[in-house]
């Protein structure tokens, strides 16, 4: 089954170098946010690659591009793709692999005359990010009909401007229809954006879900006084609450155990003065586990605290969720695919979660589905400083190119 | 030795209201930063209650105004004072109280045409806030000798602007020298800026001593990372360590007891944002005790307990002190006689430190020193609900009276 084919790596690099012009910052990153000029030009550069490709190019109501290599049977195609939009200061592999590597996975297949049996389709979906406009994975969303194409559309973004517009201003407002696409399987190929990989010195992750995520901001509200004339048994200090609440965290992740994690990255004192006991505090937790049943666990475990604390010291919390997806399992034989595909071209490879989201999960529910992750150096992402060697690139891009092939034929 | 004579309550509290009229604030609050043109006005209105009281009112070169009513004797004036200068959003009592106060006795002692032995003094220091200009309690320093007096006027203000320009622009560049000045004795009345008295229904503090003070800023950095996707073990959190270093804070000022304070009022986490683990935190630690081994033991602890948690959590910390200043110690005398007065007066008292600076402290060390306390309002002080009752403010003023009388006889 395994085919002799393998990616030129020189082409691959060459096209990632040149979308990388395309909003480039300093430091080797780029700034694409989504419906930008940047995104347009990006998408342009994509759309027309795609048609040297000789792939049959179309652009959907919400402004994803797809592009299909077709087969010998008119079927649901096998589906690859990422996203070409990115963070403020994101990096040039954060989605554009995934998209690149789909394109040198055709440019291989055309140069060796290979014929497939269902046609190849690969995607570049909009505002994966979320950073100009919520929520992130909106193209997939919509093209898997999780999110509706009005809703979408009418999202305003952190600039006051509207998706719709956007989408028309920058010529990308497709007439595709969407939410009925149906497809026969879906592969993303995405850098890893964390340590794991790296700190194991494995090449590739055959990726079995996306962790589910709970994001809750609680305010709490306390009485502020001068630090030096109240007692400690007078008060009501919002800001040791919040402390409390980070240490408390840390402890549900470690007993909790496995794939947990818990992180407080946002933690604001006011009035934030060296002497001023803290009236209040606002603080964000962020819970993350592959089983659902154990995250909410943790749920319950950190609401607990924060009710017992907020008693003993006498301050008020009310909480906001900000964001909460069950966890997502990706199709078992995918990611036997992935994992024996690896091991065929005598890379290592792992088994693991995803911790951040991605356009994939999006199709998890409706095809079989997985990820193809290859290292982040210092686990670094939505920074100028990501970075994925060459040698790791290749990897998982001939991995791609055999699941792609192995699943179409 | 007790006198007859007793404030007038009516007269009193006209004077606090004017003076809050200049620079008033919504709320009943008032902005009166340091030679600002507010602070001008307030000046200007207190010399010339001062001259209608037939008070030798002289300007010294850091600007402090002092009225001295003559004695029978050319000898050191027995002194009292605080300041007319507010924070940006500062209460009508803080600092006003201990000045008008004073100036009540003086008027007290006119009507009843006593004459005493000694001179008696009331002041109104530049500066006492810090707001505008640090350090604070800066008149004081500079009158007592432990700040030079070309070191303060070179003081460059959070606006730009320098003490000596100012001093000269609102014309209280005095010709009175400084840091030569001899008082007999010194005592200022000062609302608590504290819940103290309050809480134990007590109308009057004899304030023993000033608190010890020791503020440090820790800047902790850690590495950024992606909060899904970062295991625990692999992460390097600032924002962690500065919820753990909250929450030392607290148990070590729980475990020495006693009068030991310690506040965290400032927590900054770096990006600052839900999924990412913070790469840096800026944390302070505020540190008080009326001991200064016990205060000196606290600090041990926290830095102790810092080096450790950058070991275990991988972040390097860094410290910078921001203020320190050891206890200062009334004079058992003066005390004794605050607190026998005001138990004479019919008042209830409690012996108890100050945990806010004052410019009393700079007094001590040259003479006998201390201060009288009334009660504010659930403790809350530099704040436009800053509030004490008529009934208290007229307690304190008696108090002072009869000192000033007992000690000028």
């Amino acid at each position: 089954m395994q085919s002799n084919l393998r990616i030129d790596l020189e082409r691959l690099m060459g096209r990632i170098m040149r979308l990388a012009e395309i909003g480039a910052i300093g430091g080797g990153g780029v700034c694409r946010l989504a419906l930008s000029d940047e995104d347009k030009q990006a998408r342009d550069l994509v759309t027309g690659w795609m048609r040297d490709l000789g792939l049959e190019v179309s652009i959907d109501a919400i402004g994803n591009i797809i592009g299909i290599r077709p087969g010998t049977e008119d079927s649901p195609p096998v589906m690859t793709g990422s996203h070409i939009d990115s963070v403020a200061t994101g990096g040039k592999y954060d989605g554009a692999l995934g998209v690149l590597a789909g394109l040198e996975a055709i440019a291989v297949l055309n140069d060796a005359d290979v014929t497939t049996r269902r046609p190849i389709a690969v995607a570049a979906f909009t505002n994966e990010e979320g950073a100009r406009f919520a929520p992130d994975m909106m193209g997939s969303a919509v093209h898997q009909g999780s999110l509706g194409l009005d809703d979408a559309l009418s999202v305003t973004g952190i600039d006051g401007a509207s998706v719709g517009d956007e989408l028309v201003r920058i010529g990308y407002d497709g007439d595709k229809t969407v939410g009925n696409s149906t497809v026969h399987c879906f592969i993303e190929y995405h850098v890893e954006q964390g340590p794991v990989l790296e700190e194991g010195s494995i090449t590739v992750g055959a990726v079995t879900g996306v962790q589910g995520i709970s994001w809750t901001e609680y305010k709490i509200e306390g009485v502020s006084n001068h630090a030096g004339t109240t007692p400690m048994r007078l008060r009501h200090d919002a800001g040791y609450a919040a402390g409390a609440i980070a240490v408390e965290a840390r402890r549900i992740a470690l007993e909790i155990g496995g794939d947990q994690v818990t992180t407080v990255g946002v933690t604001e004192l006011t009035p934030g003065l060296v002497n001023v006991i803290a009236k209040e505090a606002l603080v964000t937790v962020d819970l993350r586990n592959t089983d659902e049943s154990e995250l909410q666990k943790a749920e319950k475990r950190i609401n607990d605290f924060i009710r017992e604390i907020s008693t003993k010291e006498g301050v008020t919390v009310t909480s906001r969720t900000l964001a909460r997806f069950e966890p997502v399992v990706f199709d078992p034989e995918m990611i036997d695919l992935v994992d024996e595909t690896a091991t065929a071209l005598g890379y290592s490879v792992s088994r693991m979660p995803s911790g951040a989201g991605h356009d994939a999960q999006m199709f998890a529910p409706n095809c079989p589905t997985t990820m193809i992750f290859v290292p982040s150096k210092d686990g670094i992402s939505h920074n100028v400083n990501e970075h994925t060697s060459p040698q790791e690139i290749r990897a998982g891009a001939d991995i791609l190119l055999q699941v792609l092939l192995a699943k179409a034929q």
